[in-house]
């Protein structure tokens, strides 16, 4: 009765089960990460979620011992292929990239590192997770189909369990989207609160590490692994949700309708689900938040398109030269009107402990365009954190977004918690 | 009658003479590259403005050719070691990073590469542009004073004419208070207009590229290698300068008091110097910055603490730790108060053509420590651009600073160009 699923593989096992049979002895980090070789050998011809695995993969679980106290060690993770790896190539998914080898691991695979994850590979990407060229990777539930982008390898991999755990990125939607699509319990942190040095620069205002796993536990655990800053303890009473369709709900498909209009019915046990105005002008949310995207671009991109424009795709030209329809001017009159409408938001979250929202339209598009970030980049825009809250038991994967203040990250996991237990 | 002055060496030309220079014949790409070598051959025993010279400058050099019509081909610049170079160790003044060598240059780099520009050397820096270990680095003036810090050998090396142009980087008051302590000419940009990607990451919201120089045309000729948006051209008419002490007068020396008391005086040819009164709570904004600077550098810094805390100094451990007084609560409230003060500020800024402020409390101090920030670091989380504008003939080098609205860096820099001619 150690809690640990004796029916299933280890690759099956959540992170804070697998770190509880490696504990016990139960497996070796080394069965453990054979056991999700074992299971990318079988799928990944089919899903490609990985663009390079670590040779060294199985000798560094080999060398992790059943005491090893840290609180990762011998987990196997997925790192984004936007995410420098000091001992694997990373290729934002760019011709331009094919063969670079960074001298050092980002930060936040480095913290990783230092737990004891074991970095079993580089999952792919949408093209320096923006634009340009899709990720090859399908859906696990539908490999016609999505699994969202841009970090849709991670997403489909820790899904499809290849592993436990998997870091993306997310500038627009790059996290919360492919995890809805894909059926991940997915956590986009308050802006700022885990480095993002060492990942391909986008847009640094919004530029986030996404965290993917498939329980709450795990991203609890991962919470601490970050230092992520304490927040207040949720109270014992029934909780109260907000609700909100965005001012873009006339983009929801019909499925994503539908689970908001069950949310109350679904969440009766512990959770009172009431309307949520957003503030005066939220609607201006997705257009400023694409104004600095582009804008943080131009400069993001500069060095490619004057010292290697031939392998640089248009839309990254187009960014450069400043094409998009926006003036610098522009760009910083719209980091003043964010931080208004953050101000806005964040007195009126008070008044709930969060907000429910899509986490995409719907179900996930068939192909590989990675689907509209408009559900996410507004959220993206405002620094908040974000969970993805996967439902069970509808036709093809499908989330929603549990949203609170900045810097009460820890909070919002507490309250995931109990809002997937009455799922 | 080319414009370049006959009875000096290359080494003390400005970039824009040099370039003439190097256009016209006068010298090649690789006479100039060693008149600079030369200089630092003879002063940098005493001044330690370098942690690396780049062995390839010479053979780089002498594949320049005349002809080459990009705006800094075979000027030799200096790079702060805190920026990562591709073919230069990049060691951050760390002993964590005494022997790292980077993957590829950093962005910032790789554009004046891109230019032509020949990597001349890395340069001493303040330990991770943050504290810890100071600078090794000299004033020219008087090596017993310190250069200021953190660019502390890029503003060196620039006043020094061991380099006409080079980068430094500014998180509080790290290139306009060196720039001041030195003499140089610098721009410290919009925040955001030049990507940081590659500088070691301190504060993500404050972190931005320095660029040092000896005359305004250079800084003007660099902001276009790195693409400063247009701002308004600049009307013929007298300008309009508010005078500003900021709220931390009370921290001015003397001779920082005696040169704003002449500034109405210096300038009355090209300007009428005005009182300019601060928004309503702008005495916030040192402690605001800190707030910020702290809290973004405790994840900032995690990495090293957790894989490598050894060799990591108690300053940063600190700040991981968050034991510098504040929370990430408060973290996140200062970005909101940061951007009402910034729209205050902006709507103010528009009744002048440009700020005058100090660049730092007076001469440069005796010893290592690179000095208070106080001056610079308001500026810095306005957001806004600034320059430093030598004054001739006193005692020491002296500044002040010249700022204007984000993003019209292009419009100031006119407004340094006219202000200097009065000087």
């Amino acid at each position: 009765m150690d809690g640990i699923p004796r029916d299933i593989a280890p690759r099956d096992w959540t992170l804070t089960e697998a770190r509880r049979a490696l504990a016990t002895g139960r497996v070796t980090a080394l069965e453990l990460v054979q056991s999700c070789l074992g299971r990318i050998a079988v799928r990944d011809g089919d899903l490609r979620a990985w663009i390079t695995l670590n040779p060294q993969a199985e000798e560094q679980a080999a060398r992790i011992a059943r005491d090893d106290p840290r609180p990762l060690a011998g987990i196997p993770v997925a790192i984004k292929d936007m995410i420098d790896t000091g001992d694997l190539p990373t290729t934002h998914n760019s011709p331009l990239y094919g063969t670079h080898r960074p001298a050092a691991d980002a930060p936040c695979v480095e913290v990783l590192r230092a737990a004891g994850a074991i970095i079993l590979g580089k999952t792919d990407t949408t093209e320096f997770a923006a634009c340009g060229r899709n990720a090859a990777t399908g859906n696990p539930a539908d490999v016609t189909r999505t699994p969202g982008g841009s970090s849709s390898g991670t997403a489909a991999a820790v899904a499809d369990r290849h592993v436990p755990f998997g870091l993306g990125t997310q500038t627009g939607g790059s996290t919360i989207r492919p995890a809805s699509f894909c059926g991940d319990v997915a956590l986009k942190p308050s802006w700022g609160l885990i480095s993002t040095e060492g990942v391909k620069r986008y847009a640094v205002s919004f530029d986030t590490i996404g965290l993917f796993a498939r329980s709450v536990a795990d991203l609890a655990l991962v919470a601490d692994v970050y230092a992520l800053p304490p927040s207040p303890v949720l109270p014992k009473r029934r909780l109260r949700l907000g609700l909100t369709r965005t001012p873009y709900a006339e983009a929801l498909e019909p499925e994503g309708h539908a689970l908001l209009d069950s949310m109350a019915e679904r969440l009766a046990a512990v959770a009172d689900v009431v309307a949520f105005d957003l503030p005066e002008g939220f609607a201006e949310v997705d257009n400023l938040h694409r104004c600095v995207q582009m804008c943080e671009g131009a400069s993001a991109f500069l060095n490619l398109a004057r010292a290697r424009p031939t392998l640089l795709h248009q839309d990254f030209h187009d960014r450069v030269e400043m094409r998009m329809g926006y003036t610098q001017d522009e760009h910083f009159a719209a980091y003043d009107r964010l931080a208004v409408l953050r101000m806005a938001l964040e007195a009126r979250l008070a008044g709930v402990d969060a907000l429910i929202a899509p986490s995409a339209p719907g179900f996930a598009p068939v192909g590989r365009h990675p689907g509209d970030p408009k559900f996410n980049a507004l959220w993206t825009a405002m620094q908040v954190p974000v969970m993805n809250v996967p439902v069970p038991g509808l036709a093809l994967p499908l989330g929603f977004s549990l949203i609170a203040r900045r810097a009460w990250d820890r909070q919002l996991i507490e309250i995931a918690d109990r809002v997937m237990g009455a799922l």
